[in-house]
């Protein structure tokens, strides 16, 4: 076992055995992504290794800048070639960090490159990479088909025309490209900079001029079914946390209207508005059997004066510390009490909150399908190592492991495919460990296998209904 | 060491000498669980393995729902070997959940069966018990024998007769089965459907008339001498969090008169009034030298539909995450301050804040009493080989282990007793493998012998004065 | 591998190689504890095992207090062998707690004994040690100098005289010991009886007459000064939770007059204030090039009656649950929205929190200084193996380990700088287990020692400019 060899990560021989003949063969559903429907559509060939891994990648961007690497070598205008080397020069100094394993994994998958990334290695390895980036193997469509992806669910917003879908679709490359229906802006309504175009340009999408809250939610179910339409199942929000004022019809109402009117609304509007519009959001997955996401937990754009200069999603957002429980509770159980809770998946940024999350799950499972409500896999900053056995050890200990629908990448870049075969290993070897410590029967070694190829592939496919 | 043996758990010779030589022997007592008086009084029989095993358990009842299967087979009127087979079928899908132990730990012990239960072996499994269970040996008293209790205290409510502890005092079976104080509903002003009648079941408890705040202390005082009498030496409290407002007594009468007249009582008068019941009723457990429990952190019936169809305790509870550290630290300063604080265990629901209990109790260990004040043995979701782990890890490293007053089941199961041995494997094991890692001296085998015997066993006798 | 060997909880030969060839040898920079100046200067002896072992040490009085042992033993007025005595009847008790590791640490260093302290050995340790207390050796620059101490940073008040730390300088006996500036009575605007008389001596102190807050300022402004021609380049906060309130110019300058004149202030009066201040003193800091540093999370004083009887910072302070994202993401934020934000070291109390810092330092390291803003070394009730341990891993997963200032002792005692032998140990072997699990590639040892001989000493040499 060394680094990156093919038992890497499995300290075990039954991990290593559950890994390679029941999880490495298995295609990848990557049920939420970040990833450019455009850049599939047309096929994109990235120039150099730079483009495909440093543009957009906020994870090396905050490494660099820890490690003092000033802005213009992160998200600034210097060439090329001398970012990669500043980054070449970060990697050493991230040891322990999941960047160093997804590099040398990335490296490693798709280029075949076993080489340490660090000064001395920067040009050799730039220069490779780039040359093989030229060739049809390594376009966008190349990487995905070489990456085993069976299905890939984008994020997108409601007005979005989908005609890079359609088009994905039409040219049935052998990967399937679903839409997913990521309604943040429609929320917005403390910010009507944002919220007023925003309606304009969804009464356009829709054909639903948008008069009255009635309006917005007829124009939003237009959207949604066509999504719906183009193989959406799945809708996702970006929340720092779950909105469950009490609030009425009426009371809805009149703060849309206020809205509309320019009105300067409370800050209890705000959050009966938003209250009203996750439920009503939450009615439309349900009425369909789509599955809702929610990403919980992140304290975003702490930084101002970087978020002036680089706007959102530069790498200034950390974990935040709200309560959670009774909203998640109220939320849930309103839409429950009527029996019109959708499968739903919760996702965490807050490790302290694992075990919380993982018994709210079960308050809600009320036998109509397996895994109903999921303890999402670990997000974001605890997208690692640590951060997934401790996600999966709280499933493991307050519900099912074996009914997890498991794995996605939420990543911008195609590369981070391999982050899948990390997954795996993990899981492979926290099982593996079980079975050879004794704690689980060396017996049932094929339940197991059938359960690593349920967690990898199988849950998924049964529970999206693509 | 392989699964269930002799020496589950058991990672190292160390842990394993420890185990065998110390913990195995001592007997059990069991100073808080949910057992029916009335069942042990009547040395009750259960007609087959569904009735004893997963009737009133929740834990399996959402493994159950969690993996598909629909209330009928829970909670509801299927047959019992339907129920059974459900739960045969679920039992695979509990892999790295504590049922999975819990199950087979139970099937080993008392039944002796050693095979895994799934759907193939689930008929005989179920056929081999339910003959046993026709056994004098399988009786509620032949279990607790076979179990080794030495001890049993039950959770009662302070109108009850305890018709029962009585006679089984009488009959002297070699069990003692000891009354705990739990007045919940006492507290309980904020639902006058509730707290009214339980007013007036009091009064005919006591024979107290119950017409100011006075009288309704004098009535629980009444009861609690009353328990005292039958051998109860503890108190327990099932709070979401502690109630520490200030308050005053004449504010307090007034809030009590104002229930009495049926008047709605406001969000502050309902915690002012919880507050100064809290501080009453401490006061008893100190006067009388009793042991305070206090069960914290659930959010308890988070699904109005099910709760309506099924009532409490119906398994849709899961982990709050309220602010615990100053209202804790308020009321047992309060008592304290006059040197009134009886001796206390804190259980916690929320792993994040082990740590905070942790250190908190040391706040209030002054000397009086070894390990005065208890961080108590990992509770409900946290009764798990992590759970134990991370509680006991947490008073090691800020308070006392050696001090520790050891397991409880807390438990409405009769089979629920190998979760002491399951707790002594794992304590063993801790130890062993610091001492086997050179993290502690091999030299003290001795003393680390004597501290084993005495978390099982000698802590909570010398502690509890029974 | 035996208890306290050469490669005590070095687990692994890597961790034991790169321990014993790039750590044990790095000199010692303490850059923040609590050691007495005066008894530097004056290079005093202790006249037994007591004076300097138990006085003082609230960690030990906590565990005497939870193991039944009176006040007496512990602060009170008991011989000095009795509560020598009564320590190493209670040391076998703390089996798993770091007082177990750390007394028998420091008996081994400096005193060389390796002998179990308990019952039976007590006797002959305390006279050993108060033997070689005699002795030139150990006196406290004996000690100092024994443990290859390089740099000290004592805890000073702004109104320090600083004669102690002026005759140590002039000495010159090859410790440098500089001063921290902790102006924690500067913001007790809401304890009158303690900041008035404090603005008195501040005022004799810096010959500033104050009469307004920007006198305030300027006279502490004076003391900075001081402190820094003195080669101080610290300051240090010990604060609950950070205050980050909006405020204005003019309403801080109406909340200090109100002060002065002794009127009564609001909450929120008293919350602008202290944001006021911590960003007045924060500003300080960054101009001069300063380290500023905050301790975060302690609930102090809990227990009134012996807050009474001992006084403060005598153990009966306790892990809190603030809600620390959203004021801390202000204040750093408002700093470095003008890029006045100085280098910041957070230490945080409450180890679930610990991701929560991790991610919070990357929102403000913006490439101007390798690792600008820390996440601390784990304190206090954290300073042990377990929370060093998940200290270093949520840094390593969340930030950059390799750039990490290092271990500090924050301690009262002379004989706590094993503390660095052991924050030493348990990094190398974190990483030994990387690379021998192949977590890491064993081909970049060289890196690693690099890496270890960094963190001992390079990063803090580097970052702080003394």
């Amino acid at each position: 076992m060394s680094f990156l060899d093919d038992n890497f990560l499995l300290q075990t021989e039954t991990a290593q055995q559950l890994y390679h003949a029941h999880a490495k063969h298995m295609p990848i559903i990557d049920y939420h992504c970040h990833l450019s429907p455009k850049d599939i559509a047309e096929d994109r060939r990235f120039k150099n290794l730079t483009e495909i891994w440093l543009e957009g990648d906020h994870y090396k961007w905050r490494a660099m800048r820890t490690n003092g690497i000033p802005e213009k070598y992160c998200t600034g205008d210097a060439d090329d070639y001398a970012k990669f080397e500043k980054w070449a020069q970060t990697v050493p100094y991230t040891v322990r960090n999941p960047l160093y394993h997804w590099t040398h994994m990335e490296l490693k998958k798709p280029f075949g490159i076993e080489k340490i990334l660090k000064p001395e290695t920067a040009r050799e390895i730039y220069d490779d990479c780039t040359a093989m980036l030229q060739t049809n193997a390594f376009s966008v469509r190349g990487i995905l088909q070489k990456m085993n992806v069976e299905i890939i669910c984008t994020t997108d917003d409601p007005i979005d025309s989908l005609e890079y879908h359609q088009k994905i679709k039409a040219d049935n490359f052998g990967v399937q490209v679903l839409p997913t229906f990521r309604a943040d802006k429609a929320m917005a309504i403390e910010l009507p900079e944002v919220f007023l175009p925003y309606l304009q340009k969804l009464e356009e999408a829709s054909g639903v001029s948008i008069g009255t809250f009635q309006q917005l939610l007829d124009a939003l179910k237009q959207r949604h079914d066509f999504f719906h339409e183009l193989g959406g199942r799945l809708s996702d929000h970006g929340l720092e946390t779950i909105y469950a004022e009490e609030y009425t019809e009426a009371e809805v109402k009149a703060i849309f209207e206020k809205a509309l009117n320019k009105q300067q609304l409370s800050q209890e509007e705000v959050l009966k508005f938003k209250s009203a519009m996750l439920v009503e959001l939450a009615l439309l997955d349900h009425a369909k059997g789509w599955t809702q996401q929610f990403h919980l937990g992140a304290l975003r754009n702490n930084n101002t004066r970087m978020m002036r200069e680089l706007g959102p999603d530069t790498g200034f957002d950390s974990i935040g510390d709200f309560d959670v429980a009774r909203p998640l509770s109220r939320f849930m159980d309103k839409l429950d009490n009527s029996d019109q809770l959708a499968k739903t998946i919760l996702y965490n940024l807050n490790p302290s909150q694992n075990e919380l999350y993982a018994t709210m799950i079960g308050n809600f499972n009320d036998g109509s399908t397996p895994g109903k409500i999921q303890f999402g896999s670990a997000w974001w900053f605890l997208d690692q190592k640590d951060g997934m056995e401790k996600q999966m050890n709280a499933l493991s200990n307050m519900g099912l492991l074996s009914r997890f629908v498991g794995m996605l990448t939420d990543s911008r870049s195609f590369l981070s495919y391999p982050r899948h075969e990390y997954f795996r290993r993990i899981l492979c070897n926290l099982i593996g460990n079980d079975v050879e410590s004794g704690e689980l029967p060396a017996s049932e070694m094929e339940w197991y296998g059938q359960m690593v190829e349920n967690i990898c592939y199988n849950n998924a496919k049964n529970y999206f209904n693509f």
